[in-house]
């Protein structure tokens, strides 16, 4: 059985000001056959183009702050979607104030949407699971920025265990019993037998989990909320030489988004979010792998897959 | 004596839907040492650092309306200019409506300027010189869209005259008074002989004109406005083919904006705001100059140089 794609890919990794060709903040996050586009920074839809993201695959759009360079790509994506005319509804999930902003602005533009669109203001930062489909269940993450500041953790849902068939040959279980065994279900027999779910399947692989940390302060308090994540995108917005400079602007170090997945004991940790005085980012990996040696270098364009073994290594 | 600079950038050439690499509406026009901009699609300070244009020389920007792949760019780029920390005031003319649009976004982000934004709503439309500095002067032109759309003039300024010196000596003025003259100025001797400065002085070159019309119907009622041009930029969406739907649409056909082009004279037509209907633009070029030879293919990051003797062959 197939583990089913689970993948991060970068479509921009500055910070607010534009420089050497790095675009705002944006993650498409796939897991199985579905999307979920995590920040809006100006010119996603164009980064959408130039990496082939298809657009019509995303129904959810995650927003961690109404910082420009985490939301100013969502009026002209919501504008493209209304011009190729979209039917599927939309849901966007982001601070308090997301929606009046978003809509305000469209209205000028004469862009209201004309599919559906729903706004999911998060007022629960501290680590609500406010999202479920089929696929993953998201939950938020308390980030202490300059303004309010959410950060996304994505669950993988399993949604077909896998059968323990010496397990069912042994009980005798009636073959037709097996699809609801399959699907998760605990099963009562007619001959009275009552059976829990995981005495007659296992699961097919563990759930991965990626968690989505921009922007922030170094913020321990993070920690308990980041068990068993295979992959944390936590911002590195300076080299730890500025760590003042970072306190003062609500961002990170690189050492210390490395600290913090070496305490919460990730797997991996992604990198991004950098300053536009950085030109080489060579210092940033450094840092970061000196005190934690699995760090990924996130870059426009990268894609990182989760396989169920996945260790980080590239 | 140099001519000074007047040049036209473009920086987007794309229609509302972002498709093959095209950018939206934005163009760069440097007039002597100043740089002044029209329209600002989203990405536009992307470009800037793509083209190597100088966004601190910009203290005036002109929108033409408030479709989103027209103004969606100014939020960034306003918010880019705080983060440098501007000290410059910037000026803003564009449609009524414009000034609450983008302060209410601006609000949301916690992006209002810290140097001085000023906003001008043009309400006359019909051709009204609504600014003018040491280089420029600009006319608003009356574009048919589908919402309210301004196009824009821009007149150069001449600063200083050449002066006729077989006539200065021939009349004997005092060499004191030819500053004066350079200037602009009439005179009066203190023998009580009195000069207009034409009598005295020629202009060093005539006065070079850009118009500026994006988005519009083809429009019969703007040609008046449009004497003795240099450069027309008038948008060309879509083929003549399609000439139903681009007025349905509030747009013009490479042809019309030909036909535009050769009714009202102007030495060279400039083309842009493709439709995603078309990755090869060669037929938009071939229609264009099937009807007025003398038309530049506008394409991203093109530079249209208008010398005195321009006649817009490149």
């Amino acid at each position: 059985m197939s583990s089913g794609t689970f993948e991060v890919q970068i479509l921009g990794c500055g910070a607010a000001l534009p420089a050497y060709n790095r675009n705002p903040s944006a993650h498409v996050v796939r897991i199985h056959e579905q999307s979920y586009l995590v920040d809006c920074g100006e010119g996603t839809q164009f980064q959408f183009n130039k990496y082939k993201v298809k657009r019509s695959k995303i129904q959810h759009i995650f927003i961690t702050h109404l910082h420009g360079d985490h939301v100013f790509g969502l009026p002209g994506l919501i504008t493209s979607y209304n011009l190729i005319n979209r039917q599927e509804e939309l849901h966007v999930y982001g601070p308090s104030g997301i929606e009046k902003m978003i809509r305000q602005f469209l209205s000028y533009a004469a862009g209201e949407p004309r599919f559906r669109l729903e706004f999911h203001e998060i007022n629960n930062l501290d680590g609500d699971w406010f999202f479920e489909d089929s696929h993953v269940r998201v939950r938020s993450l308390p980030l202490k920025h300059k303004i309010t500041c959410c950060g996304y953790l994505f669950e993988e849902k399993i949604s077909k265990r896998k059968l323990d068939v010496a397990a069912l040959q042994k009980l005798a279980i009636p073959i037709k019993m097996w699809n609801l065994i399959e699907s998760g279900h605990d099963i009562k027999l007619e001959d009275g037998r009552i059976f829990k779910n995981d005495e007659l399947s296992i699961s097919p692989y563990r759930n991965r989990r990626y968690a989505y940390c921009s922007d922030t302060v170094y913020n321990e308090q993070l920690i308990p909320y980041l068990t068993n994540i295979d992959l944390l995108y936590h911002e590195t917005t300076y080299l730890d030489e500025l760590r003042e400079k970072a306190l003062e602007n609500g961002h990170s170090t690189a050492k210390q988004a490395a600290q913090i997945a070496a305490k919460a004991g990730v797997k991996c940790l992604l990198t991004g979010h950098y300053s536009s005085r950085y030109d080489s980012l060579d210092k940033i990996i450094e840092e970061c792998q000196s005190v934690f040696p699995n760090t990924i270098l996130g870059e426009e364009g990268k894609v990182v897959q989760i396989s169920p073994e996945f260790n980080g290594l590239e």
